[in-house]
Formats: C-alpha cells, sequence, structure tokens
C-alpha cells in the first residue's frame, strides 16, 4: 500500500474522509472559476495544490496553466497577456495557450523544453471547469449547469473561501438535518425531524424527503413571491452527480393558489466545491428559482440571507478543521454516524472508490 | 524506549525538562480553570493537548467534557447547555455530564457508541481541577488551596496565556534570585545574593532563605499596610507539593511595630500552570495577604503590580521558547546549573520520576 | 551521503540551488551588520539560522555571541552592556569578548563550562563580517569594501529582510536582463536583448556587456549630475568575489563632454546578502558613484528610487519562494536554463563546489 492509499484508512473514521490530507481524486472535472472571474488580466488560483493561472484568449477561449514559469519559477499570474500570450513578469519569456514557450527576449532559439502545463477547461453554465488529472483519461463532461445561465431562471451565484477539506462541506450540504439547528436562526427551518431516503441512481447520490404544510423559510419567500411564513408542502430533492458538484431541489407547492394561479415552484441550490491549497477549499453556491425576472431587490436580499447562513457553516467546518489538525489524536477519535447520515455515508463511499481507482488499489 | 519517553532524554540538558514536547503528566490535579471562570455558558479550553468543555449544572456541578462531538466532530463549546444537556450545535445531539449521549434529534435510538469523554473535576479553594489521566489512578485530591477563599485573607487572583512550555514558568517561579535582575524596575528587591537552602519534605520541593532587615518590594508595601520602602525582615519560604502548584511566602516582620501592634505577616503567592496547546501555558497566579479586607483600591494597584511584574517573566520566557524552537540545535544546546537552581533542578527530577512513572520506563 | 549533502542534489533542477534548505557554507565571511548598527545597545539578529547578539567594547571594538545564555538559555540581547562584559537579563551572569562567563551573581566560583560561542568580526568598508564556521578554517579576508568609505565617493547603503533564500537573491542580481521586463517602470533600461559574456577569474564569476548610446536609466542621471535620458555609452561589468558579496559597475561615458570636462563615471552597486532564519535573507545593498559629496537631496532621491526598484524583485522573489514551500511539488518541477543565465549558473557551480568541500562530499 502506498503513501497516498493511507489517506482513506487511516483513523478511527469507519469509512475515512481523509480531511487531514490531499484526497481529491484528479480524474474529474472540478470548477476552476465562475465564468465572469477568467478575463484578459490573469487569475492567480490554487487548485488540487497546485497554483494555476487562469485568463482568456481574444477570442474568449479560457485557459489554464501551471503558475510557475519553468525557467526561474515565478508566478506567470504577475504578469500580463499580450497578443495571446502570457508574459512572465521577471524575464519576459513568453507562452501560448498550450503551455509552449514562443518567446525568449534574450535569444533566437528556444529551448523545446520550455513549456508549463497547460489544463483542459469546459464552460458549463455559470461556470468553468478543469480537469487536472491525466487528460487521456477524459470519458464524459462537466455536471450540466445549464439553469444558472437559462433567462427562465432567476440566478444567484457567489463564491467563499473555506479553511477545511471539501469534504465537510460535501458531508454538510448532504445532510440538511442540521439545518434545524446550525441555522434555526437564519433558515428557520425547523421541521428536520427525520432522515431522508437516500438512493443511488447509477453513480449518482439522491437523498429525498416530504414535508408536511409548514411554514416556508423567510430566507426564499420573497424570491419566490410569497408572503412572510407562507404555509407550504414542501419536497426536498437532493442529487450528487460528481463530487465536485451537488444539488438542493426545493419544491414547493403553494396550497392557497388561485384557479388560474401557478401551484407548483422550483427552488435550486447547487455546492460546488473545489480543493485548493491544503486545508482550503473554494465554495462556489448558487441560489435560484425556476421563474424569470425577479426583481434585483429581492435576489440581493434573498443572496445576503444565504450568505448568513452559510457564514454559519463556513464557520463550524473551519473550527472542526482546525481542531483536528491541531488535536494530536487528528482523526484517531471516535466517529459515530447516524440514520440521517445516508448520503454523507455515501459520499465517503463514492470518493473511496474513485480514489482506490486512481491510485491503483 | 518508546517514543514519547524519549522526550525527556535528548539535548545536551543534564536533566531534561522536555519543553520542546508534550511532557506533562496526566496521572495528576491540574487546574482547569478560577471557580468563576466556569458557568452554564460552555468555556472552551485547550487541556494537555486536548479540547476541553467546561460547564456547570443547574445545581452547580462543573463538567469538563471532550470538546469534540463524536458525530462528526464538531466544537460542543459551540452549542448551549439546555437542562444540563450540552447541545452539538451541528446536529443537535445532546449530552450528559458523564459524556453519555442523551438525544439523537433525528432518531429515537441512541447508539451505545455515541459518548465523549468526560473528565474528573474537583473545587480546591477558587480553582477548579481536572485529572486527564486514568480515572482509576485517582490516588488523592488536589492542593489544599483553603486560603484563596478563606475571608480571613485578602486575596487577588489572575490568568495570562504563556507561549511558553509550563516547566519555564515552574523553574522560573522557584528560582527567585531572578527577582534581583529581571524584576529590578517592578519588584526592586535586590537583596537575592545567595541561594536559598533547598531540601525535600516527602515529594515536595521547599526552599528557605532569610533576608536581614532591608525596603520591602514596594509591590508589597501597600498591601501590608506599610509606607512605602519600608525595612522588614524577611523570609522567603516557597514549596511546590505538585507540579501543577508552588507557593511563595514572603514572612515579614516588622521591627518597628509598638508593644500592642501585630508584628508578623504573610503574603502568598501562588503559581498554577497548566499545560495547553503544546507550547502554551494557563498560568493562573494568586497574590493573598494574611490580613481580611484590604481595601479594593490598594488591591487593584497591588494587582497591577504584579501582573507588569510578571509581563516580564511571560515576555522573557516567550523568547526563549521562541528561539530554542526555531534555533535548528533545539535543545542540543549547552546547559550549565548555578548553586541558584536547586530548586529548579529538583523540578526536573520529579518530573522526570512521574513522566517515566507513567510511561512504564 | 549524508543528510545535508542531500540539499543540493535533490529536485529537478540541473543545478540545485537549495532554495528550500540550509544552503549557506560556513567558512567565509558573511555579513553581520552595517557598521552603525552595532553599538553599545545589544544587536539580536539571526545569522546563518542561529541567534546572534552583536554590540560594542568601549574601544570600538564589535562582539558576536551566540544569543543563548549557556545558563538557562535566555537571550543574552535582552540584556544590557556593562564595563564591557554582557548582562544577561535573567539571572545576570556576565560574560566577555570571547564569550566566557565572569560572573555570577549569585555565587563565588564559575563554572569552566559557563561560555557562549564568540565568533570572529572584521570591518572592511562600512560593513562588519562573521566567520561562524570552523575558526581555524579563515584563510582570508572579507572582501575588499574600502570605496563605501571612501570620501571620493558618494555612498547610498541600506537594508531590506527578505522572506527569499539569498540564493534568489544571487541569481537575480547576476542576471540582469531581468530589468527589462521586471522593472520597466523604475529602471527603465529596456536595451537588455543580449546575454553578457561570463567568465571566471580565478574563484570569480565576472560578466561585462557593452551597450551602444542610449539613455540612462533615471534613476541614475541626477546622481551622475546628468539631466533626464542623457544619452550615454555604457558598459555594465559585474563580478563575484564571494557568495556574500556581488558588485554591479554601470560605467558610463559622457559623449557630450566638453574638452575640458570629465567623460568617464562609475556607478557601483553592491549587493551583500546574507541568510537568517531559514527562508529568510538580510539583504544590503550599497548604491555608489566615484564623485565626491553629491548633495544629499539627490542621493536621497536616487535611494529612493533604488529601493522603489529593489522591492519589485523582493517581492517577486517573496512570491516564488512562498510558492515553491507551498506547492507539494516543491524543487520537483521543471526548470530550464537560457543563455543568460551564464552567471546565475556560475553560481550555482560555485556554491556546490563550497558545500561539497565542507561536507566532505
Amino acid at each position: 500500500m502506498n503513501k497516498q492509499s493511507d489517506t482513506l484508512t487511516k483513523g478511527q473514521q469507519l469509512i475515512p474522509n481523509g480531511m487531514l490530507d490531499d484526497n481529491a481524486p484528479r480524474n474529474m472535472w472540478w470548477c476552476a472559476a465562475h465564468v465572469d472571474e477568467i478575463t484578459e488580466e490573469p487569475l492567480a488560483r490554487w487548485l488540487l495544490e497546485k497554483p494555476v493561472v487562469l485568463y482568456r484568449l481574444s477570442d474568449g477561449t479560457p485557459v489554464a496553466l501551471d503558475d510557475r514559469c519553468p525557467h526561474r519559477w515565478a508566478p506567470l499570474s504577475e504578469g500580463e497577456v499580450k497578443n495571446d500570450q502570457i508574459v512572465c513578469p521577471y524575464h519576459g519569456m513568453e507562452f501560448g495557450a498550450d503551455g509552449m514557450c514562443s518567446k525568449v527576449p534574450t535569444q533566437k532559439s528556444i529551448p523545446k523544453s520550455a513549456k508549463v502545463q497547460s489544463y483542459p477547461l469546459r464552460t458549463s453554465g455559470a461556470f468553468v471547469w478543469i480537469w487536472m488529472g491525466d487528460p487521456e483519461a477524459i470519458d464524459h463532461e462537466p455536471v450540466e449547469m445549464g439553469f444558472t445561465t437559462d433567462p427562465g431562471w432567476s440566478v444567484i451565484t457567489g463564491y467563499m473561501e473555506v479553511a477545511a477539506n471539501w469534504v465537510l462541506i460535501r458531508e454538510n450540504v448532504l445532510d440538511l438535518t442540521h439545518i434545524a439547528f446550525l441555522h434555526s436562526n437564519t433558515f428557520q427551518q425547523d421541521d428536520w425531524e427525520n432522515p431522508p431516503e437516500v438512493s443511488m441512481q447509477g453513480d449518482t447520490i439522491v437523498y429525498e424527503q416530504d414535508f408536511p404544510p409548514s411554514p416556508l423559510s423567510p430566507l426564499f419567500c420573497a424570491a419566490f413571491g410569497f408572503e412572510d411564513k407562507k404555509i407550504v408542502k414542501r419536497e426536498q430533492r437532493g442529487w450528487m452527480p460528481s463530487l465536485a458538484v451537488s444539488f438542493s431541489d426545493w419544491n414547493i407547492h403553494d396550497l392557497d393558489a388561485g384557479p388560474d394561479k401557478r401551484r407548483d415552484f422550483i427552488g435550486r441550490g447547487a455546492h460546488i466545491v473545489t480543493p485548493g491549497e491544503r486545508g482550503k477549499t473554494h465554495y462556489f453556491f448558487v441560489a435560484s428559482f425556476d421563474s424569470p425576472n425577479a426583481p434585483v431587490e429581492i435576489l440581493e436580499k434573498t443572496k445576503a440571507g444565504v450568505i448568513s447562513a452559510f457564514n454559519e457553516d463556513k464557520d463550524l467546518l473551519q473550527k472542526i478543521q482546525a481542531r483536528i489538525m491541531k488535536d494530536p489524536r487528528g482523526l484517531d477519535f471516535p466517529e459515530i454516524n447516524l440514520g440521517a447520515d445516508g448520503a454523507g455515508v455515501a459520499v465517503r463511499r463514492v470518493l473511496k472508490r474513485k480514489l482506490d481507482a486512481e491510485r491503483g488499489n
């Protein structure tokens, strides 16, 4: 057993989550950035523990390169993009989108080995996705995210850097029973008294849970066009098609809708996580509603509410991560699973299977 | 020889003090907190390199638990105490004073293994003491500290976090010859020209030293009811009954007391240290005087003076610790002992004996 | 092969530079301080990963001692110098310039082993140099720096702490082709289109490069007494007589000088680096001009310009160092050499030879 494969087998976790180590599979699409973040100004970002520079060519094509010049390792992101070449800030070497050096200012010949790694990118919805594993192993496209740019939807997106391993966020968003406690002042959705049904649909983890009529979280009433504390029937349905993305649908049924009025609404969250530096995660989130043209002020207020709730998660997860890192017992500590952990435990199984496959276990 | 026992045998210290490692015996009482710090609001504190949560039941009983929920390791100290149960902030699991889970909000059955470690606590004087070793090994009570709550005494207590190993504070307070140098501007007690007599009384280290008439430290004159620079005879007597606590008595004789006046006074210091995170120490101190009802303003001024002196120690010990941690030579550096190190060296012997016993050397 | 010698052989650098490790030879003179920094007030400074205290005796002799008292390891630099003895701030032990203890306040006998390491110092020009290796191995004097105190020169000196290994600064200052890119807004000297000639003169690395008439960097015009953007012929000549010091001469020829006017000018830079703590460097720099008595306000403005340019180097080198330290690939990353790297690569060869000799490879 090699050193890396120890990642998920040490400690007293029944199914380890590798939260103190590099536990990110490489042969999959992770989110590199929101589409608007990538421009002709280079963007420096740590992705899967590597420094990466992201920028756009003049035709709009996004590019991702290792952010270390192969000459003296200066960060290319400190340079500028000129004629679709990124120029190293130190000695002015230039590189194309394929990572090949195209110019050395002080000499005519260009060493063949003067190149940096270029990473495949794809755009899906409002996000740009990166493949940092073996490019030969690309066997699927990024998760379909069309609703995030669909004019039929009203869409909020946001970003947080979280100083915790990405899998802690995964486990968090796939067990919503924490909403009744951690978010009792924000979501105020306190009816999570039973665990959801969890199933696998192929490789996709799915959970489903129906709620009897009860007041809808004040975070979302305005965006749905309801008055505050509106009583609705609610079906929660979540699915995780990739370790990088999970969705959380709030299917709302208006019990008082007039005869010609709309009765059924969807509020769709997406939780997108990308490992950054060791122990840090880029967390992109989406909150969206299947009606067009929600007023900007309502979306802004909704976004502020969502952020205040997600900050509660961020704060707690960071405390967990920091504590485990500092505690000499680390992962060697009791851990029990509850009925509500079905989806979270499934995440660990999917993760272990994927890492084992990549690492040849 | 196991890894842990190496702690006290490496380096060039003749009797090593383990200052860069975990050098805290477990089977003894350490101070967890001042009694007033523990309330129904949970208090998070690192004790002997473990995160611990401290709180009080409605009947006043103090409780100490591992501050990691056994479900997903959230800090219980971020939750609240309700009906004598501490409620995890993440998914609402509840735990009793014995650490057993008493409620899981989303299910009826409670897993047997759903428990956290509960640590025995005792109250002695103004402090609460914790036993973090084998509870079966409890064979004594915490050090008697009754004077700290005795109405016949005027008592000052204080707390500092010091970024240095606890043994550096122990060695500091058991060799008072440093007062003439490090505290020449605060204590102004410059007559420490000889080492004290040091002896062992059972397991207790004792030092004693008589001083001819000389001006008393201005830090203490007011608290004793003397004018500034009062000439007194002075007997210094210290004893360390536990690695966690040492006392320092200033026995003062008033040479000019009138016939019906009091001649003999005691000023008693106590130095209480508890290892926290690696390389950090909780330092609780007491300065007390054997007369009741000293005016509050005099005690406040005395406390400010004591703190300014102890900050000189803190500052120097932190610099020593940081320097040794950063210097690649670490403990592998010459160290000599002087005559005045009798009590300090005895501390190291007591420590080594205790660690060897616990670690089965 | 011992652990230390691995320093320069791991990673994918063709000729490794050891930038993540202790890569400083010991048997040579490094700069301890500018002469004005050493006074009768002790100065604490990390040199070659050791804490050192620097001070001056009453006759002006500079002294360097290990900054750890051999008793309880307190920093001597926190004490004071009294009668040419440095007094430990903790228990008042005193030490002479040879590091021998001369007084223990609480006892008459002085333990023979009560001593700290004393390091040989030499003054050359405006700098004081330290030998931290085997004193028996001293076989040469520090680099001649007389021009820095020569009244025939106008001299600027400065200091920066740089959070990067010293060899990154060495490689930086020995490949000036970066000036056209990194310093395009400060030096504005954009005519470095070819690599210089590099040669070895004994152990000294030398580079030389002639430039056709072009505008002189605005950083230096005023100090030479020229109007801005003065067109001059320029010969750049640099040499590194020691890993600790390199020089950079700007030999300027005024093409329009009248018949009785001076035609030839020298601007001489010196780049002096000393390893401090791991990954940090003391960088002393000199910018000087071979004319006496340049007006103070011109020197101050020149110094400000030089600092703003050197801050560009500092900022970039710190980013490189931090990135390589954080990147799990570390030195295991492609690195190519260009024609302009002749002098920089020679630095690595000199370094490797010196370390191999010291470490017995």
